[in-house]
């Protein structure tokens, strides 16, 4: 391993070294887009960035990293919103970027296995001629080993789970540089200890993911989409719980409130929408009669919850409009604020505690003269907010996540339902899981001695 | 804690312990009843027994083993299927199954939070009138806690997952006594490592579990049962994961070999089925219209993979004989080999290796004598082999299930789908792992420094 320009790393490097040598990026330049991350975060500049291509590529630089007392930060996309990715002192950035290979996809066994840097649209594109999709959609083109080391989820998980659900098997380089395989390719093993989901949302403290086996799933035949506009959030929380105990096959649910409907007309300059609280919902049928017999329970569902409109999208093209509104909820609230920047709350809780969160928050957002937008996975229980904020306000932005992480808490909830703990949620773990949290250390411990991967991200040690 | 028979723990036990006395059953009579396990297979007379109600009871049961060097072995309704539960020294038997009470069904949350011995029929039996049911099915009427410790699974993981996916949270005491909290019983969260999956599958040698929250899901409004007879088991799997690709609300898919079938008849002394391969299927819709169109998109399948025969049952009464068949398979092999133990193996494969495992399985039992019937959960390529034995073929069953079990390791698979790795499968557990083993061993190590827990299951440290 040889390095060029400005930091020199020392020179135990080549005699520890025994794998390839991977040039390590010094340059002011490149490390500098290493500092901020999606949220505009900052971190400080890192020693180096180095971009393996393969396992062999990610143990060698584990291996070297052991010899020389070198922490390591592992990334994919950088689409990480919790800070993971930000050096705090002198770590090399594994950047996997470029290990991004499709190495087999499977039709028969619904399974594609990948490098950790290919991401969720790149397989997508390998798999929709077999009629199969990647269903775990954060939003963002995350990379497929990125999303496993938060666990991330999205809007289909009501139907199709996180990341837990849909790796099925990893390989991985532990702290100590050795290579191992961690579940297996097939819908089920009761064999050994759960390694596999010990990685997954471990955000690379505990060893690298190198490859993955996920879980591919048929893309439906028959997809309709639905708008509902309700008069109270409570109201289209209660419609979406009885939708879910009709067992009616829905991938999508979320919710968006009055605020946030008010900013999608705004942005668009139009009246487009009741400014009260909607859900927008995808429902995946088997059939065209399917189709009709379900959109008919729902109209019925939602009638009996007060609904105010209901909008059914059937074609391609009316189901994409319907989608974009929802997805230009971000760039709307933008527009309305601009200037700010977002705080985006990540807290989930059981469905029964759903709609008093919602009102929790808006209750708080008013109290501290906050501009409170709420965009849930209401599927999950996953409730977003997202609040816009300058230096005047930061302290103000700040108690707010802060109170509704502890109240979320206190109802049973977790205080990130995707995103990960990171940096920024670490002063939140022993709230949530108590005595656990030795437990994670003690493990932590055990899987990475010298706190080489990822240091301070997650938990302390 | 006091005892009473045949053994005396010693006197340090008094001091040592700081909990609730706890009565160690030391009757010769009762320790029989634990040295055999379903199977027939035997292990050593445990030291006692004794009867935790709660987790306090747990705890002190824990503390006062640590303090005094005890070795213990957890179990809930004991119907392990690979040596779990038997002694192989001094152990102490902690029978959960008393502690069995259901703390909460919340219809709002879809979860139910339990004692680890409440069993499975328990729970339906609490949560039917509120439209819910628990999902996993193995058949037995296994303990919650029990059921968690082995990843169990069963004939409707194909829609619903097994333990990792239906258990949200659990309660555990540790090895050094302490209580812990694992998972949130919320849908989804990124917070911390996912200790809670950790504890599935793990036998009760890293902690005991002492609550568990559950999901439940909707009891479907519209069920159909059918049973389509195929030529070949190759067809059979083909139209199995046709029945999948195409996105079809299947919740169990079950395959039937020909000797299967063939002892169904001769149990029923009846020609009811063709003695050829066989699917029992049931597909849970969400309206009338949707079965209809369902049961007619199942025919088109089955009809282009030359199916023989097409039976649906839509009342409930059509639909419990049509199980009831599949029910009484061992009933029934049982019969035609009077006087046989079984072994039943547990390996799955991916989709793409069923047909040949099952021909694997097939050819096997002929080179080596053997009687080989398959029933299988396709729906999870999880193919289990029926054989009978006596003392004069017990090498010959050993060599079977040794070959089955590599040839499945060869080809992607694991050595146990859902029954676990207890006593009777550690020796494939490098085969199937590698190196991971080793990262097992360290956690074994971490949590359970004086291997209290259960000690010489699933690996050896």
């Amino acid at each position: 391993m040889e390095e060029h320009g400005a930091h020199d790393i020392g020179s135990a490097m080549t005699t520890a070294f025994d794998g390839p040598p991977l040039e390590i990026d010094t340059r002011p330049g490149i490390l500098d887009q290493y500092t901020i991350d999606e949220t505009g975060r900052a971190g400080q500049r890192p020693r180096g960035v180095v971009y393996p291509a393969d396992v062999d590529e990610v143990a060698a630089t584990v291996r070297w990293a052991r010899a020389t007392g070198t922490p390591l930060i592992c990334r994919g996309a950088g689409t990480s919103l919790e800070g993971h990715l930000l050096a705090q002192g002198n770590e090399l950035i594994v950047d996997l970027s470029q290990s991004n290979s499709i190495l087999d996809v499977s039709p028969t066994d619904f399974t594609a296995t990948v490098q950790p840097g290919v991401t969720r649209t790149q397989l997508n594109a390998a798999t929709v001629e077999s009629g199969l999709q990647f269903t775990v959609d954060p939003g963002a083109d995350a990379s497929l080993g990125g999303m496993a080391a938060t666990n991330a989820s999205g809007t289909t998980t009501v139907r199709y789970g996180g990341m837990h659900a849909n790796v099925l098997a990893s390989q991985a380089v532990l702290a100590d540089g050795s290579v191992v395989r961690l579940g297996r390719a097939v819908r089920k093993s009761s064999s050994g200890y759960d390694l596999k989901d010990l990685l997954i949302g471990s955000a690379g403290t505990l060893g690298i993911i190198t490859e993955l086996t996920v879980r591919l799933h048929p893309i439906p035949e028959c997809l309709r989409s639905l708008r509902v506009s309700f008069p109270t959030v409570a109201a289209a929380v209660d419609a979406a719980v009885e939708m879910l105990g009709a067992a009616l096959p829905v991938s999508r649910l979320e919710l968006v409130d009055a605020p946030g409907m008010a900013a999608l007309n705004a942005f668009h300059g139009a009246d487009h929408y009741a400014e009260t609280p909607a859900l927008f919902i995808d429902v995946e049928s088997s059939s065209e009669p399917a189709a009709i017999a379900e959109e008919q329970e729902i109209q019925r569902i939602v009638k009996a919850h007060k609904a105010i409109d209901f909008t059914a999208a059937r074609s391609h093209t009316e189901r994409h409009a319907l989608w974009e509104d929802r997805h230009n909820l971000f760039f709307a609230l933008k527009a309305r604020h601009p200037g700010s920047r977002f705080m985006v709350t990540d807290t989930a809780v059981p469905y029964s505690q759903i709609a008093a969160a919602v009102d929790t928050a808006t209750r708080l957002g008013d109290e501290l003269g906050l501009t409170v937008s709420v965009a849930g996975h209401i599927g999950d229980g996953n409730v977003h907010t997202i609040v816009p904020y300058t230096d005047l306000n930061h302290d103000a932005v700040q108690q707010f996540s802060d109170t509704l992480v502890h109240h979320t808490l206190s109802v049973g909830g977790t205080a990130t339902g995707e995103h990960g703990i990171g940096l920024t949620k670490k002063k939140y773990l022993r709230e949530e899981h108590g005595a656990a949290v030795d437990l994670m250390i003690a493990i932590k411990r055990t899987l990475d001695p010298d706190n080489l991967l990822n240091p301070g991200k997650v938990l302390d040690t």
